[in-house]
């Protein structure tokens, strides 16, 4: 059993054990960042699988009973159940203990939460930029938040060690931290992450729904471009959902820019402006070169899709590994 | 040398070694395809590079001068430039040859060289729907094209026997072969390669052009989702310029549908419609699993990116390999 150490956490209590949950968890136990982890999902077979898989100390579908004796108490679930998960745990979270989450929104949580904050307990709102397209206690690995940025959103007059001892956490899994206002946090996912995932999930759905072209075509030839939007698009609906739900004027402050530019291109197109097109798409790619430049994204041709399939087989029903 | 066998190439000429026709050089070689490979590039840069990674029989800027005697004649050169050369060329590719290129589009490239065939040469459009976003002779690689798809779009009355000898070839590179019509093809383009580039260009330049956040920002954040736009948006300008210059009425039509579709998601943002959301997110799921079944892309969690990437340093600096 890894022990707290200075600047450790003696009982770590994670409620919702998804993708995030459960890489916290593995992560936890890997760099001996908790001494004691406890698990909390109301899904009673997410219990059993998370048990099978030996992430938590403790397995429980209580929350209220499972964040007894807690010292930090991340909340993992989506950002549309917090205010009820805050609410069910109120009174049962010690003085002194830590609260924080992982939510891709920051002001719905904040005000969500904030109510039901019992005594003592002091609030640190987090939120790692990391993820895959896929879900459940499975998908999870302890070195997801690696080299990826780890955003705090402290309200103000929040404790500073409480701060620091999060802060000492998300690096611990191996995260940058930073921290910055709520609502200008959510300005910036808004664009990084928000709207990207509305775009990606419009054109999966637009192209599913042609008569001219059928989704066979779609999927068939989707090397062309298509298949890099459907990754994001085939991330978990309840999560997005209330993502989307919860930073609506972020969002759709950033999604009316997008739509001016677009149209502003669609002229372009339309009046076959070259020298617009290529200005902008000579633009775009230094941006790119800054991503890889910032260790934010690897460098490898198409993502390094497939490097390590075995080659492709000439099937032409159109089997083979994909690359 | 390899022989030519029953159905190789004799003589190959391609025009045009940027990733596509070198790459088709690497596999021509690699796989026995032709006997003898002419490259053709009127840039004296690319042709001086050619030689020396030794991709080539014979490297010349000049194609009237590199055609001679081919047997099969590959245009892969940006769409817009493609009646140029097939004007340069008229005449000095001998009666018998078959004459194809790679472009993205092909009712234009139809339109712009089929004043140009000369007497007896048979034209049989191809596009190779694979690619990545680099550019250059360096770029190419000889397993581009394993377990793509390559459409072809023969005109009406082409020649049996050139249609498979291109069908033959194109299968010796890895590629699964498609026939269509030039006009099917363009629209199929349109939604699952063109409006995808469209709309990724554009986010990219949405979010560089921000004053509430900064490109530094936009940047560092970008595992959120955004950096799987930008690989699509580092793709070769001049190449792409073309493509939406030429393909102007499919992109445009795929495009209102984009937007219609964009504003109704919008408004179920707006108007906090849950379901609406959830529905969507839930159909577009099944749409990778769908690319994944038919082995046009990895299942790997967010591309296989960074897996074989040294463990990510914490330098607070933000470097370190990403995943």
């Amino acid at each position: 059993m890894p022990e707290a150490g200075t600047g450790g956490i003696g009982r770590l209590a994670i409620v919702g054990l998804g993708l995030i949950g459960s890489s916290i968890a593995r992560g936890a136990r890997q760099y001996g960042l908790a001494e004691t982890i406890v698990a909390i999902d109301r899904d009673a077979g997410v219990c059993a699988r998370v048990r099978e898989l030996g992430l938590a100390d403790h397995v429980t579908p209580e929350a209220a009973e499972g964040v007894a004796g807690a010292d930090l108490v991340i909340l993992c679930v989506p950002v549309g159940a917090v205010g009820a998960v805050a609410e069910a745990i109120r009174g049962h979270v010690k003085p002194g203990a830590i609260l924080s989450d992982v939510g891709s929104v920051k002001g719905s949580v904040v005000a969500a939460v904030t109510p039901h904050l019992g005594e003592g307990v002091a609030f640190v709102p987090a939120h790692p930029v990391a993820g895959t397209e896929y879900s459940g206690p499975d998908s999870g690995f302890s070195t997801l938040f690696s080299g990826r940025w780890c955003i705090l959103t402290p309200p103000e007059g929040a404790d500073g060690a409480a701060v620091a001892a999060v802060r000492h956490f998300w690096e611990g899994l191996g995260a940058i931290v930073e921290t910055m206002t709520a609502e200008h946090h959510d300005l910036v996912l808004a664009i990084t992450s928000h709207v990207p995932h509305l775009i990606a999930y419009n054109i999966v759905g637009t192209a599913a729904d042609l008569e001219t072209v059928t989704q066979s075509e779609v999927v068939k030839f989707s090397a062309g471009g298509f298949r890099d939007f459907t990754r994001i698009a085939a991330s978990d609906p309840t999560m997005w959902r209330d993502v989307f739900l919860t930073n609506k004027d972020a969002v759709l402050e950033m999604l009316g820019r997008f739509n001016e530019d677009l149209a502003a291109l669609a002229r372009a197109i339309r009046w076959g402006d070259g020298d617009a097109l290529h200005d902008l798409f000579t633009r775009t790619r230094a941006i790119r070169r800054g991503i890889v430049a910032m260790g934010q994204e690897t460098a490898e041709p198409d993502f390094g899709r497939g490097r390590t399939g075995a080659a492709p087989s000439r099937d032409a029903a159109g089997g083979g590994t994909p690359r």
